[in-house]
């Protein structure tokens, strides 16, 4: 028999009145949704996987440590340049999984259409997923299909959860950064939400910026092999961009992190948008790219070997992390000054991925 | 690189002109549905895994057999008698883990909340899902959180995927059923899609109709314990009804299925609302019963052994598999006549789970 629940007996530390509605900027990424997360999913659910609020749990079961991570996707548009919320969907789960270290094996697919959407866009969505999937080698192996009334949905909203092995027996996580650990990023920053704004805008460019979506997984493993036990984290830096990664890390771990601006890969067109725009390409989401936190004595090694994969090709050291329990990310700009990069607040770009 | 795809390069089996849109029929767990799945994303994304349609993936990883399985939740209304859209979100991904005739240990969960939804009614599902998922000894174990503009979704969507180990060497599936096997129902059908119904449409009964919403991967384990390799296949009757479940056996397995009529169990409650309402309440969906096809010589103790629990104390023996390869379910009638049960072609109620 069940018992009636009254949610009153549960006090969350999430302080909540009967007037207080979800807002856009609990989706973002940024301080207000971890406070949802930390102080009414985790309260709630905990557990010693989820307590760690990383971007995946790692299972142990048997003898066997598998990662396990879930992402809904809403990107609007749905297509854009350089990809659609299909090979999106597809690659951001493959890479949530990854950053445990871990290969990515299987997907499961959960759609929610809203009725009358277009059978024909279902199907392009369709193989541009099976095309992601192939290309990451991950097999889509189970799925549900829901569909909504007209009005009470928007075209189409995709649930992908990930499962993947872990191979390795090293510490890898937000928590494990050490001082003079290096960090790394993979190549260029801020294009895929600025693909989607400018789409989303109507705004054109000279050169068009295409979103980076892509998986990474590779490139883990490459990291993995030539870094050994001196890789510290890995993470993929999508909703509130490299600013909100690199905060997570700083906090996690009890330490301070420099970046220069300098070393700041961005491309042209979009430094170009982001000035017009007044957007910092820290805060902009990226989803083929990842950040990766080295202890020094392999940084050059890995670096070099991820230049040599297609999408590391512009990979570069950013800054690095230093023993300061202020735990603060400061971004020392190329006048030489210097400014602490904050944890996003508010809503920069809802529904980006 | 990546090249730009055609979809028209690709020819999927199943028609698909300019004009054609998705359809609340779609979702519905009929015919429909079946054909979108089967000739569309099962074509796409074709895998053995994948290719055998259950509700949940059988995974090799090693030496481990894991079954893994997702499944979206847009219940309108969110709330009802005897749940909510929390505690279904987690019983209903349970019982798909767990019909593979494993032991349900790990779940995801990502919420689609539109913008304006009252903090408050989040947390009291949160607590549902909390309750659930520690009464069924699963853990939540990683997350996500999108938001979407007001208008742009329907107050609150989960997905939750799941991960259970499989421990038992049995052939199990909807394609294993063998002439002269039993059809077991774990207990009275209809309850939750009635429920559902009649919150919605503001129908009132003299007694009031409950959701039968509950985790029966502990009668999949007595049932395992008891039948041994005499058990051929699980399934939660959801989407469709019995009716759906039992077309769906016959197809697979290319035999036909007798149940009779005076053996369904239905509540009192129920029988009269579905008269009221036109219904068949083999059509309607379920949230907490089972479907179990059992070899005639363990029938009985396998009855028996669910009876014993208090989420099978009214399971009943509904018919019988018979060597016809018409593949037709038949339902015997009270009168002794005998007519056919189809897979359900239409939608009768949207949004039931």
């Amino acid at each position: 028999m069940k018992k009636q629940i009254d949610p009153d007996e549960f006090t969350c530390p999430l302080p909540i009145t009967k007037h207080d509605r979800i807002q856009l900027v609990h989706g973002s990424g940024g301080q207000m949704s971890n406070d949802l997360i930390s102080k009414l999913f985790v309260w709630a659910f905990a557990n010693d996987e989820l307590n760690k609020q990383d971007d995946n749990a790692i299972l142990q079961i048997d003898c066997k440590k598998l990662s396990f991570s879930t992402d809904s996707y809403v990107v609007d548009p749905i297509f854009f340049p350089g990809g659609d919320i299909g090979d999106l969907a597809v690659n951001g789960t493959v890479n949530d999984v990854a950053m445990a270290g871990a290969i990515p094996l299987y997907l499961s697919c959960g759609f929610i259409i809203e009725e009358g959407f277009l059978l024909e866009n279902l199907k392009k969505i369709v193989i541009s997923m099976k095309l992601a999937a192939s290309s990451s080698g991950v097999k889509i192996v189970t799925g549900d299909t829901k569909v909504v009334n007209k009005g009470k949905g928007d075209k189409i909203f995709i649930n992908t959860s990930g499962i993947g092995m872990i191979k390795h027996d090293y510490k890898i996580g937000a928590d494990c950064l050490m001082p003079d650990d290096l960090i790394i990023v993979s190549g260029t920053i801020a294009d895929h939400g600025i693909c989607i704004l400018s789409k989303r805008e109507g705004l054109s460019f000279q050169s068009p910026i295409k979103s980076d979506t892509a998986p990474v997984h590779e490139l883990v493993q490459i990291a993995l092999k030539v870094g050994g036990s001196s890789i510290h984290a890995f993470r993929d830096p999508t909703r509130g961009g490299v600013a909100a990664t690199l905060n997570e890390f700083a906090q996690s771990s009890n330490v301070g992190i420099r970046i220069k601006e300098e070393f700041l890969p961005v491309s042209q067109p979009v430094r170009g948008a982001c000035e017009i725009l007044g957007l910092d390409p820290l805060y902009i989401a990226n989803e083929g790219k990842m950040i990766v936190v080295v202890k020094a004595d392999r940084a050059i090694e890995v670096l070099e070997a991820l230049r040599l994969h297609p999408l590391g090709k512009d990979a570069v050291i950013i800054g690095d992390v230093v023993d300061e329990k202020t735990k603060l990310v400061q971004l020392i700009t190329t006048l030489g000054t210097s400014r602490i990069v904050d944890m996003p607040v508010g809503e920069q770009l809802p529904r980006i991925c």
